[in-house]
């Protein structure tokens, strides 16, 4: 239960929700381990919730087993397509973008739409803002590694594994941060949850909330603004996010989301076989969790 | 303050929020009353509320004067992207479909996902879905109107006027629907809140809700869900719709909803000049109400 007292910064990280990633726990817990180490010597210093999400989202874009920017799940046709958003909680700003074929960073993309007028861009259009604000412009390919080519040949189901962040700064403000390859083999043009602003990310002044599973019923339960609006009627994380994903599962779907308040509580509930995820918060060391077959979670203490 | 007696069938609708229509008043009062007279035949012979809410949306999409489907607004390089989506209550089932550039009703192909595994497509691929569904393809051109090519040289405001309606069918489901051309001026590649569930549109057991107004605004309210959840929490639709646009107006941003609850009861606030909005419900007549300056709003009896 939350004392009430606050316990920022915090940040809490994931990885996607789906199934077990075998073969992968290591390089996998590796890669959130630094995620975390880096996130907390950003937020020690004082760095602004956004910019430590959007670090961390694009780290994990960069990473080439998880389903976000480098080594995104492919469409039927082979391609990779990107979408993500972004949330600032203390004024409600947003960014996103959806079908990024080009973005080396979809998330600072979208980042860059924060104080822009517009909040969403879609396709090329999205793709020559990602140009605007810096971020590389790579051919397609860039981004389709072997393992996700063999993956689309083969009948393994995998949904909407994405990555996320959820960041609370030493200002006291909250940031939530998302990125999705998609779910793999799905048709081109089709967007999930993960730059929905109130599907798959919403931060608030009491909630900041990154989803990830079965990005359509993520959609029709507007899941993050659901488990936000909980926080703001007093609930725990651990009860908003467990009855948001409740809301998920009666449509008969399965995710996971990771959910931290503004007095730096973190809840990282799943309902899918694993969601490699991480949190530290003040006062603590970062811990990262891998979820492996027939073990409860591998839990390790790293970085520090 | 509703009785909770259960008056449905019943219908509203919306022509967008925005400036006023000057010398538009009486076609746009037209337009909304056919529209409510066929709604209303159509919810007395039974037919189920998505069909009604699609119906409404699809023959203002037709319509000249209101900006969604032929005579959009533009885009800045004067070429027309439109934007749609529907919800249906009994199950949150939902479809949309966002910069589309070639379906003569996007709200058809946004109806033509309701059962399919996606909930969104974007661009091209929206454009072959709705081909998929049987609704016409179009060149650009044909959404192009002579006033609206005058509009987008001229300097004069308008945001985000959409289209919409909301259903409760003689079986009691609720359904909700939206369609755009999305904002004058904008550029190509920008998505507003019309083709959001939960941002838009938004419709379940409780409440059906369609949005019109300044999209991003929408977007980071989550306002249809929003005002909905409030439904679903015993608000009043009248509650519930003006706290969603005072989160709208905190923002510094204007617009309108309509929304309608189990029992049958609409409301139809909004926080711009002017919104065309009409409703019927079973045991009444249908009403239209269009917005004229330096007077109270026009209202008028039509059909039946």
């Amino acid at each position: 239960v939350d004392s009430g007292i606050v316990h920022g910064p915090a940040v809490a990280i994931h990885g996607g929700a789906g199934g077990y990633r075998e073969g992968l726990g290591e390089p996998i817990a590796a890669c959130l381990g630094e995620v975390l180490d880096r996130a907390r010597l950003m937020l020690e210093r004082g760095d602004d919730a956004v910019s430590v999400a959007v670090y961390a989202v694009s780290t994990m874009e960069s990473f080439e087993f998880l389903n976000a920017g480098y080594g995104s799940a492919l469409c039927s046709d082979g391609t990779v397509e990107m979408s993500a958003s972004v949330m600032r909680g203390s004024d409600r700003a947003a960014g996103a973008v959806a079908g990024v074929r080009h973005a080396e960073h979809p998330i600072r993309a979208a980042a860059g739409l924060l104080d822009a007028r517009e909040v969403l861009l879609i396709g090329e259009a999205a793709d020559r803002h990602a140009v605007s604000c810096g971020v590389e412009h790579r051919p397609n390919e860039f981004f389709v590694t072997a393992r996700q080519r063999d993956r689309l040949r083969s009948s393994a189901g995998e949904h909407g594994a994405t990555v996320g962040a959820v960041c609370l700064d030493l200002h006291g403000a909250l940031a939530a941060a998302t990125s999705t390859g998609g779910v793999r083999g799905q048709p081109p043009g089709r967007v999930g949850d993960s730059p929905l602003v109130g599907a798959g990310t919403w931060a608030d002044q009491n909630a900041a909330v990154s989803c990830t599973g079965e990005g359509e019923a993520f959609i029709r339960t507007g899941a993050a603004h659901c488990a936000a609006r909980l926080v703001a009627d007093r609930a725990s994380v651990e009860i908003a996010g467990a009855k948001a994903l409740e809301e998920v599962a009666a449509l008969g779907a399965s995710g996971g989301l990771i959910i931290l308040n503004s007095t730096g509580t973190v809840a990282m509930p799943f309902t899918t076989q694993a969601m490699p995820r991480g949190t530290w918060r003040a006062g603590e060391q970062p811990e990262v969790f891998v979820d492996e077959p027939n073990q409860r979670p591998v839990q390790g203490r790293v970085g520090g």
